[in-house]
């Protein structure tokens, strides 16, 4: 079974009922979730042996976050335990032309203050075959951004296969921060998810000149990007969702994805929101497992959106759903009819 | 009053809240459902006098299923006591490309196991006119079968109009089980409800090469069908819904009737679904209430689609509606707006 | 900081959680709400001294419901205490063509029996800048539209602005009785919110013989019937929303204000509707605060409309947007993307 | 089977979920109750043949109450439909020191307008072998306590057997308006329970000098005022509970009766309250039910106390116990243990 | 009518509901609490004028805690806004033997940062008759401290009386810190309530030896303290809370009074616990009505300690009482008999 | 670490909230548990590396009990899969004097028709140094009989401990057939856990005569058994919970142990009662983990003792509690004290 390990924050999520705003809600609906614990719950799911790297208070809260990983069979074996506190993220949930709210509460969190010294890479690494990261991780502090090239070096020496999914957060560090951090780790890294706005932000691309007709402009912009960091930074794929917002409850959404030949943007799906947070790592999940599993990388971009489609329609971070609900997707089941 | 009678089972439902997955879920939405019982209440709300026929166990969740029909006035008088346990059925509702997922745990229920003996059917039907079962009590076992079979001919022999849903249940039997117990059943059925896969699985019917434009085909297909149906046992009408699944959050929704001469197709509703398990059953209902009720067979469907399409909005198994909400639906009153 | 008086009747509102039906419920949701509160909330929350005008028993529902205003920083301090009963209304919330249901039992309420005896109008409006009113306080009982009457006499001795909203309510009383004694409040009155039906019902305008295509007939006929209102009543403005049902869950909405020179229409929104209680009246604050705040009365309008919107996603009679929110949606951002 | 009848209110019961007071409570539990709903309830889970007689709205209020004594098997048949509203009380549950609080919200409700053209009361009564009400019935309006009477001389003309459970509201009315209806109706009463205060406030009874120790001074009032009931009404059982009120959460709990021969105090038990409300009306079923089936008026006695300490233990108004369970609890166990 | 501040931390207070432990919660009850803030509101109830001093950020959650406080009428015009976060806390209910659980997460909230510049303490201080804060205040930072010291000079400079509750919290200094800075502080306090651990934790203060039984004991202790205490500060009043912890349950709960010249120990009653949290401030709010409002220091400690009974029944922080229920408990009704 | 083997059946627990009766749910609380489940469930809460043995469908039922054992640390890998259904039991917790009722619905469970195929035990026993088992697991079917001697065969080819908790199931066997089975484990036991009724019903164990006083006839009565059983059996110990069922919601607690030399009788806690169900085999957890890890089997019982009064404080089956907290009740602190 092919082990994957991933690295982050696991956050407290705390988010009104229904289409609750802050003010009205008494109860907050309540589960835990970030990026990379996420990705790894998701490729739990898929069957393979994921790891999650962490630092977690020695507190119930802290506890409650492990076993919200445990219980969908993530091992956790290597979360440190100490630190403060467990990082917080307050979400109302919007509806029709009303966004979604984040509020982040997560300065201060074991994760961020935590240290080389509470993590064995070498252990951690030894029987791995993937690690996988975000530009979150390095972006929650300066400790963290060290303890994220850390993690690369010994990926890295083990002959790890790393992704990143360059998630750019305006309200954790700026685009010169993210740029002068990102792009020392980028060498490190193999499979590079980011949209244009990730791609400018923390990396510094930017389309050049193209001459389409409208109607493909975006798909033209990407492939116009990624050929770009492709060039700088020699990854094996680009690889981008596309989100089209209609509003907080409709999207449409697809991938692109480019390895350095030849481009494939996959079908899209519109979809009708239940939870998109989550979606994008949802992606990088099934993207994680095509790569690992199939043999044509348009295989694995099919897989990875159908899976992220799925995601939205899950309540909470996490996507749970298994392998065989995603391939009928793929295979082209989309008509919501009850099995019985 | 018209006394109409269904026979069946009814089920614990136990479906988790909001879109959550079954693993996310610590606690469960109740209700009591079944094919038949489902009609039972739907016509007591239309005001007729609905009998349920039933077994069920002498335990306090063989209590709660009884007063689950008694709350809508649906008469339990001649439901049997006895058996070891209430069938159950879990239900995750699904949303957008994800389908809602049914699991089955309904083997070994007091009807599974009921016979003649718990019941009088002269008794029952002796001031009834008319009597509705589905494809799913034959079904459930052998002894079901056999009371199915009991039943119609008490029915027959007190005059009463038979009704069936076919709704075949491939979790339950085999296209060639289905078959051999279904047709047997037949003869005693003058109303005859199912769909284009029902017709084929359940009786064998295929449609005959039919030379339309695709747009059409559908329908073509189906009035194909019906002719056959109507040729080999003589119903009276055959009647079939059609739904168009977009996802599992929007459908097409509406109906075709056939009474051996004319075909009749429905005005068809854009539904936005909030529960969708039990429309199949609302549609019959209506269907049986407007048979009896109107002179024209056409008014008759056009309650039965709208009565159907209303269920989709309501949570549960049962159709909560009264008759003018049904009317005021066929009478054009779509818009949603509110009355105050 | 302006003060804007409102004057009304608050009631406990009991609605079914989800989409259950009365029979369904054994919880009511529950929140306080009505036409003139609603807008009080909705300026307090744009940073306005709100002041709301009633009168509520004293008993612990009469407490709950000041608490409900206060907590969004409306002051209660001219609220008068006695009477004997909080009026109440339930509320069924409809989906797809399933319209909501309102129920009222609001008879006999405090506010109903209430007299002049129990405020003192000079004191209420001597600091105050504006004051609103809706159809619905006037048709609650003869002595209500006396109280208007006589808040309107007080306001207009202190220079107050005054805007009514004159939703008929065919519930409470007769086309006859609303324009007899609407008629004799309309003077006082500077903006007048009404769409065609209140405007036929509660004043008697009808619009004139139009001859344009159908796709703008609608808004043709507003025209027709502003006009005829601004001259008989020389209104300042006269505005009304236009919304399109489709169906319970999906709406257009969009609103026409003339200032008696040129007419101004919004743009349109699409709604995916979460609740729209309370639309039209967050339409009116929107409006009041456009009308207090921007030199244009295009602009007021446009708040107006994106306020109103937004309370479409919003659970509960109250709107619960800041000024920011309304501000970024004028702007263009209705895509309901995350911001983090 | 036995057919009783009970006559008066059944309301709208608004109470907070776990111990919150009404200004926190964003949810109201809802459930239907009042003095004779709540008997005829408990005598149809005894299996008795249960009628209840009122008058509700044609709303979907006053169908849900009709539901809600469907759910539990009482005939409502008998309950015409029509008039204004649906009653309502709020409940807030005490703790500890802190007393539950009822608001009522009754007034003008269908069942206080209705009057004896609402009713066949020969059909009523011709088959009925008991009639209870309660002196909350005549205490709701002028054209109640009319009512009353008129169902009285009904059931004496078909030999009914009548109770009555004396229940003084002061907040419904005086001792001097209770002292003149009732009064008049005692004589129609064969078997009268009401405590001290009832005695003394509704009938005008107050226990002679007497010269016992203080620890069995209250049972000896009890038999002083006995005593007088029986010889000015000639009733056939006088009886009371004895409630201890330690706390809103533990009370003492037991009953006395009287047949004009001899008294009988029952056993004792210690209550840790869920919900009391409905105590009263549950010890008036089961000494009911007590006196039709048992031979002994002691044994009906010790059923009733074992009936009614067993609804403390149940959220609601209703009784949900079944005969065995209080049979159960009858003969002694009263341990807790699970049954597995 | 008396205005009185307090000034303090409010934070987010995240439950389990029910008994659940942080790993089973799927939702959390959110209400929002803090000693002084706990006081305001019990204050506000009482119908004095309360004033809460602290500072909130300016995001949805700050605004969410402002709003509870308005709710209840508190003022919260001198709230100054700013700063990161608002503090949280964790809290899982006890049972029986199994305490309640805390977890803190305060460190870094707006009031934990916040300085002299963020308040006008003269404005705040004008028209004040009474000021009230905690040992909790000066600990949560240094800067609080020093806000603290400054609160007071302002307070005294305008002739405030003010009152301090020790509340010694050892996961937020150590005794050395505590002592050294709240011993600055005690010169300004009029009002000193705080039990023995406090008394000895934050002031230093040991019983002296005492020769009594040891029934008496624990009050003998107290009285030495207490002397003690009067002798160095020349406080008016010392008062402490006797609680008697049976189990997380049940509790014993009286108050001791101490004027300088007589002692008054009041009634004890015993509590069956719905939610102990904020028992304290509502002790401290009590008393300060008291003081306030009554010529007699003891009457003054009853309604404290009745006050503060009742808080124990109702969950959340704030005691949500008013004068009446207060006083009908002073009285000596505490059968928990509903009123109807 | 210590390697625990449990095997048992895990079924879906299906309560209803608060007191509710079965009749008035309309939601059910889900959790997963069964005896031996339990047991792994706190042994790994106390550090233990614990493994469950048994067999569950491929379903997202069956998934979702077996994320309820990872969540908390169980080992599941050698969980087989397969099978027709989750085992159900239905839980109304009782209050006062109302027992909790259990209603069975575990026929057919995939466990009880699991064989030593679907095992390999050997593999299982290799590393562990304990196993657990009730006489439930043997009670279930034959297969699951002669699973159990298979794998107690294998645990004692490995040395490894066996621990029995008796508990006799009237529901799912007869005394005689627990007996013929029972009694043919029993060689394989060293630690046998089982109350008075236990002793007797399963393995025919009575007290003899004894003449002491009544006061502590039930502790002589347990020796006198437990004698006999050690002499019989050989049991290295010989354990049993007393409970005292003073009510369903108060109930007293302790246990008696034996090993062949003397006796011990533990403190007694007097319980307030959240949930009872896994009581017992939450004292089966605490008493193999005190056996394992401390030097003096009284310690050990203290230990099992304390663990299992703080599980009837907690929800669910599962007692999910820490050493530390166990150890400080056993140190004597039950005062329910907030620590903060």
């Amino acid at each position: 079974m092919h082990r994957v390990v991933t690295m982050g924050e696991i956050m407290l999520r705390l988010s009104t009922p229904g289409f609750k705003r802050f003010s009205q809600a008494d109860t907050f609906d309540v589960v835990y979730g970030g990026g990379e614990a996420n990705v790894a719950v998701s490729l739990a799911n898929f069957g393979l042996s994921a790891y999650f790297v962490s630092k977690l208070p020695t507190n119930p809260i802290g506890d409650a976050a492990i076993n919200s990983l445990r219980k969908y069979g993530v091992n956790t074996s290597y979360v440190a335990r100490g630190g403060k506190r467990v990082g917080i993220y307050y979400l109302e949930t919007g509806a029709s032309m009303r966004a979604s709210t984040v509020v982040y509460d997560r300065a201060g969190s074991a994760i961020a203050e935590a240290t080389e010294a509470d993590f064995d890479f070498d252990e951690i690494f030894k029987d791995a075959s993937w690690f996988h990261f975000s530009g979150i991780t390095p972006a929650i502090s300066a400790a963290s951004a060290n303890l994220t090239e850390r993690a690369l070096i010994a990926a890295k020496k083990h002959n790890v296969t790393v992704s990143v999914d360059l998630n750019y957060r305006k309200k954790l560090w700026t685009e010169a921060e993210a740029k002068e951090t990102m792009s020392k780790l980028m060498p490190y890294v193999d499979v590079c998810i980011g949209n244009e706005e990730d791609a400018e932000k923390v990396l510094g691309f930017k389309p050049e000149h193209t001459d389409v007709t409208s109607g493909e402009l975006e798909v033209e912009s990407y492939k116009s990007i990624f050929k770009q960091m492709k060039e700088k930074y020699n990854f094996k794929y680009v690889v981008s969702t596309l989100r089209e917002s209609y509003s907080a409850s409709d999207n449409g959404w697809s991938a692109l994805i480019y390895d350095g030949t030849s481009f494939y943007h996959s079908k899209k799906y519109d979809l009708r929101i239940v939870d998109r947070v989550g979606g994008g790592d949802s992606f990088a999940a099934g993207l994680i497992y095509g790569l690992i599993t199939k043999d044509d990388f348009r295989e694995a971009l099919d897989f990875a959106v159908a899976a992220s489609a799925l995601k939205h329609t899950i309540p909470g971070d996490f996507n749970l759903v298994g392998i065989n609900e995603v391939e009928n997707l793929v295979n082209g089941d989309a008509s919501g009819r009850v099995q019985r």
